[in-house]
């Protein structure tokens, strides 16, 4: 970890994340269960046990021993997810202190995928007609929004060349007001710091893919730095919860019959939905169908 | 529910759960979601149907928008555990400002039962040699030392004849003091408030078979509170939650192999340690043995 | 409160709050207190006493007993400012799932006022040069951002008739990436619940003079809404917290000798700021100057 | 800091506090404020302006994003004061998992002070008669009922000599039930994690005078850690917070006319609580009388 502290890692086309500093580590989650389960840890010997057996327990209270702090720069569209996220600790450039670099997130072409007809919430994976020119439509409607910020602002263009933004002085409208007129594309960036407990939250639901593609490549890159900063941990969290499997009493009921090798007919589950009972044959490596099992 | 309101359910030999006010119900968490989703759940035509699909897919804060306040009368040992759950409001009876009554919990001594050899935080379900001279010494040490905690606060008999007790005045020791000499068996009380979303947490973690007997018929006669004030949601809660099974990665592999018939050697998944190997025979219904499978 | 639950309370040019419901109220507080303080409250005998006592001592507990739900609409760059509050629950209309329909903030041409000089957060009160035109060309880049962002979503136009906003289907763009178009003054809408405790500190941060204008409003009328809900908590909270003074232990002292009648120079008190010494004296209605009192 | 990080410093008669680990400093909020503010803070040249500033102006955030953990031995009374501070994170000694010492708090005879007449809450100065006999019946009554507890536990004494408790194994009664007989004066341990922001409002609380004396020699000591951690925060705390003044509207009100050199009599401003008529001649270091200023 200590050799990566500080390193911008490039997401999108113009984001980061930075680890800032961090406090703990796998170490210090044992120590702390020692604190708490005394001579009860006792039996289990080393480290990678006693972990497993917090997060499979949910004794998640050392897990809150940790703590992790990032710099994050990411689109206005994406940083209104995430700090949804109310557990951690955020600063984040204000708008109406300083004035917003002209830095906007552009898609490419190819990414400009059209809605999900399963999921009202995602995307198909399939491209759009005319992604070019789609792709093109939006560098110039950002472009011609900055200028309006500019304008309202009565920035000259000199300031520009500093590369910082300007005072947004002279005698434009105040910078709280003329931002409202930038797009949500708009990068903004933000101090972040929160346990490692709910860090381990926030990657479950943000690495998911279900989540938003342009969230989803800031937490993937954050479970790479999971698992520098606490291999012990991170590979606990990948088998117990990412990785894992979630039945419900229905499914488990059907679950144990399969394994005792009898046939499960659809009809005989009413209590399932039909996209819950293609979900659970997903869930078990089946292929879909009337009947489960009985081989 | 409004019929309950403010009936004080027997906990406990002198403990009480009561429900004092609500905010929400099933309606308001469909509300909640209608407005998060819009359109996105149309689709989802009944109330049960939607209510499932939130819990099954994590979206908890439609139900953060139900709240419920409890007034709970339990001895200090559970409220120590219960204050953990720090997402509620608490309002507790301060032994600054009062006389705690002498009441203090004491356990049938039936339920003098031995501490477990395999759990190492529960006990055994059997019950402890000499168990009702034990009983009569417990009575006696509270009822010791609330005559010591009297003295002290240089009480005068009289005053207990009120049944609220004293001032504690007089020229005694200050009340925030003297009550260092009471036992964890006293009985306190609070006003507790939380969301909906986090007392199906809690519920999940102090109804479950794990937690400590005393604080658990607590949890189990709100667990009927819920089915009362919120069925669907409750129904939602035991189905996904309560009574789901939660696989890890090497379990839901082993899982898979066994639904297609399979025959699982113990040896061949080093990854799961003995515990977890005979835990997941238990999850899914089989004998605890060497193979798994392969009917 | 009853009478405008419910009611839509106009805020902005398209916002508005509405109180969709409340536990609790001034009694409920009243009640809390004697729970915990006991015999301690008896001395107090009349609510609004109690109610002032907990205020000025920070007994805040008793006030996190009361729980309101309002939903609000309001332009994306203040609910960026409104979410920063931690300690409420929200669900957000959601644009991964819905469309959002035409409606942005629209300042008035007057509305449109220059920076602050000596505030670099705010605005000076005066309003800017041309600003009929600039107020034209924020409402045009805003019908061009939407157009726009209807093309990706390949929306036709008979949709928009159903004053809903429509599915964003056909082949375009996914909702939850098309929307990075739209400017940060669309109007968004939420539930937002939290405890009276939390609600106070969110009104004295917003309905202070330094939030910005377009939040300041929305606080302001949850004022009015406070002092209809709980108006001996709302007048306590104003007399305590809102038109109360706080003075550092510098200021604390020039002020004790202001009242006995000393004189105090500037330069006597090195370690207040030109800026602190400044405002010291509009906080004690002096004129600004080298010497305060002396009188 | 780094020279008492792990140090134990004593605390009453058997408790302690240590630094475990802490992450950022003064630096830290400095950096944080310059990533919200951007230019906004040039103006503000050095960091001590800087933070006077931020806090002063309540702009709590980068206060949030410094961290402390502590390690913390107090009586189980103490205890369940602190816990309460629900903004931290806790691994406390678990005694469902682990037999609890017999350590207790005794306070020293001359420490049996008795009740306070004006404050409900706290005591009075004067210490109690017979102290000398009060404080040896508290330590019988504790040890007594430390016998008790290994009885139910079934010990033997010569697990005592480990010094570490035993397993209160045998045929006992389970630890977790056991322990109820145990006094609040017992000793317990927990790591306590927290941010500076939070850590600053547990020392306004508990570094109060109106604190208990037993938590208050906690903070009081941790206000020492905060002097070497963040010498510049920990200064901006002591002047704008601890040793500051708060004024009501009304007491504001009378405080203007006294600076103007007028004099109030009490008669004039019915809004004021006799109380708080005397308690304002207090904040202002004016002798109580009818009459305040007028020289």
């Amino acid at each position: 970890m200590e050799e990566v502290l500080g390193h911008r890692f490039d997401v999108l086309d113009k984001g980061f994340v930075r680890v800032v500093d961090y406090m703990g580590d796998d170490g210090a989650i044992v120590q702390a269960a020692r604190v708490s389960y005394g001579r009860g840890t006792k039996k289990v010997h080393q480290d990678r046990g006693l972990i497993r057996y917090l997060l499979r327990h949910r004794h998640t209270t050392p897990f809150e021993m940790c703590e992790i702090k990032f710099h994050v720069k990411m689109p206005i569209f994406v940083a209104r997810q995430w700090v949804r996220h109310r557990t951690a600790n955020i600063n984040e450039y204000s708008a109406r202190y300083s004035v917003l670099r002209d830095e906007f997130f552009f898609p490419a072409a190819s990414e400009l995928e059209t809605q999900s007809k399963s999921n009202s919430q995602g995307r198909s994976g399939v491209g759009v007609a005319d992604c070019e020119q789609k792709a093109a439509k939006i560098r110039e409607a950002a472009e011609r929004d900055y200028d309006l910020y500019r304008l309202l602002l009565n920035e000259d263009s000199d300031n520009d060349s500093t590369g910082e933004g300007g005072d947004g002085g002279g005698e434009g409208v105040a910078r709280e007001l003329a931002r409202m007129v930038l797009p949500l594309s708009t990068y903004t960036e933000f101090y972040w710091k929160c346990d490692l407990h709910n860090l381990m939250h926030f990657l479950t639901l943000r690495a998911d893919p279900h989540a938003q593609y342009e969230i989803r490549v800031y937490a993937e890159l954050m479970v790479d730095l999971l698992e520098r900063w606490v291999p012990l941990t991170a590979e606990a969290w990948r088998d117990y919860v990412r990785d894992g499997l979630v039945l419900s009493a229905y499914e488990s009921e059907v679950t144990r019959r399969l394994v005792r090798g009898e046939a499960v007919r659809r009809e005989e589950v009413k209590e399932l939905s039909d996209r819950e009972w293609r979900e659970l044959g997903e869930k078990l490596g089946l292929k879909a169908g009337e009947i489960y099992g009985g081989n």
